[in-house]
């Protein structure tokens, strides 16, 4: 066996998590014990939240401690194995971290079928961020056939999914994404009724255009600006959904809040934020559901697998901040 | 009979509505016709909200018109009537504006008993002000006993009565007040656990300590650097009842938001808006126990009444925004 390319936290970052905030290093592949498996990674899930877990301080998870391995959800095969759960060959998704190889005990592993979808789509559409946008969207924005729902990251992993899941709810759905490109995605592969193009300028204007009812329910993933320009089109008893806040987790300056929360008030609305966790014990059926979506195209999963080992992580990490991807950022292990 | 004083919104003010934009106007007083009865105004509530209503723009009601004589709820009495619902010498509660006399059909007049409760008092705990504070903390806030339940404006008019019902509900409840005295009452006279001195500092240090188990609801009446105080030590599933933002009224710069509301999705917690008035078809049960509690001594009301006349109307609302005033601010007209 070959060694184990491993990606460490070497110290908390200011801003944009550059490369000096990493330490590579290759130790030993490790050995299973009675009742544990060695599983070889795959695939590596990039994802907005790593950049808070980056952190010091108080969040809904521990921050990654210094010289730890990063925390990652990954696919991958299990090569040796002394649990009977877990038979040598089987694809497995895991937390175990940016790295080529972990032993683990299988606790909160689950055992997919890389038949019934590609592996990747198991750390997407059919993983944390499916589920994320599955319980945010039905759970947080309560959404009702009729109702205008507008969602920021479109075209990005989660808010791809909620658009999707917002339609087949009967919603007239909005997007919000940087750039044509991404914009023209969402609405002619992915159904959308619209989307905004926020690089374009005078986003108030294209939401009142094309949100002509106002907004039922926000689905946030970006924050700032974007944040405040939506907050003053909330309709009566509209609903705003804290997934995230991509657009500030690498500010350096004190983060901004919403200027426009008073809109809040006027309108009787509330913002609200949830954490995919709270939900784990429904996650086998919300899975199954949207598995069946995905079994009959009403729900498509889009990923962009990145080539290049974990070595790799770093620097692909930046392109989810640069926001150059469409779907769910996958590193190839 | 003597002329009837008024007073009118001359312009929109920028910042504090300083004595330039009101103009006082003199008018023969008015004779009600046919179904309609006349008022003499005897006390005027002073609001918070009124700043909002001189705003141009879109809101909860629409702005108060320029030349128009300033929105505002009255006590008065019936001194002539072709209406049958309200007799002569009757007290009535309306919102005919801060004027000496107004004509009125009687929609949306309650008659009030001056043996019950002192007249101020109907336009403080007995009336919207205290219907503010019951269904905000009760709807939007719902606390539950043996949850800690924050509130800032504690000394005001609705802060005030928003602690001592949570009181009753068996919450520790922690006021924010600006200065020594306020805080004295509030926990001397009006039964808080602790009530923190905002002025004197280290708001953050004093939360910790008189939280120590964080807060499950957050009664919102300033914003600003309180709200964004406050925001870090809310408990999972907390609850922010916005009730206003007595700080942020004032400013000509743009409204600061609250930097630290992704406090909101690690703890799963939301932020609400409300307005009294959606619950117009409850204001009845709720005024009835309200006047329960007020009798058995379990609620107390505070009223700063001053005297002056309607033309004192411009200064006095300048007292409300220095937060002189301990619980309703009533002008004697």
């Amino acid at each position: 066996m070959t060694d184990n390319t491993q990606v460490r936290l070497a110290r908390r970052p200011t801003g944009l998590p550059t490369d000096d905030v990493w330490d590579i290093t290759t130790q030993p592949v490790p050995e299973p014990a009675e009742g544990e498996f060695l599983l070889r990674t795959e695939y590596v899930s990039l994802d907005p939240a790593m950049r808070g877990w980056m952190n010091e301080g108080r969040s809904y998870i521990p921050p990654v401690g210094i010289g730890e391995v990063m925390r990652a959800g990954v696919v991958g095969e299990v090569v040796a194995s002394r649990n009977n759960r877990f038979a040598e060959g089987a694809h497995v998704v895991a937390m175990t971290g940016v790295q080529e190889y972990a032993v683990s005990d299988g606790k909160g592993v689950q055992v997919v079928s890389a038949d019934d979808a590609p592996l990747p789509t198991y750390l997407g559409t059919l993983g944390m961020t499916g589920l994320t946008a599955y319980f945010g969207l039905l759970e947080v924005g309560k959404p009702q056939a009729g109702e205008t729902v507008v969602v920021s990251g479109a075209a990005g992993a989660t808010g791809s999914v909620v658009g999707q899941i917002a339609k087949l709810k009967g919603c007239r759905v909005v997007g919000i994404a940087g750039g044509e490109d991404k914009c023209r995605t969402v609405v002619e592969e992915l159904g959308f009724d619209a989307c905004l193009d926020y690089k374009a300028g005078d986003l108030k204007a294209g939401l009142r255009r094309e949100a002509p009812d106002r907004i039922d329910v926000y689905f946030d993933n970006v924050g700032g600006d974007i944040l405040d320009t939506v907050l003053p089109g909330l309709n009566m008893h509209g609903r705003v959904v804290l997934c995230g806040a991509i657009s500030q987790y690498n500010a350096s300056a004190e983060a901004r809040g919403p200027a426009n929360y008073m809109s809040l008030l006027v309108n009787r609305a509330r913002m609200e934020g949830f954490v995919v966790f709270d939900y784990t014990d429904r996650y086998g059926p919300a899975l199954k559901e949207m598995a069946g979506w995905l079994a009959d195209g009403t729900l498509q999963s889009r990923e962009t697998v990145v080539e290049g080992g974990v070595r790799a992580f770093p620097t692909t990490l930046l392109r989810l901040f640069a926001g150059d991807n469409v779907g769910k950022l996958v590193l190839k292990a």
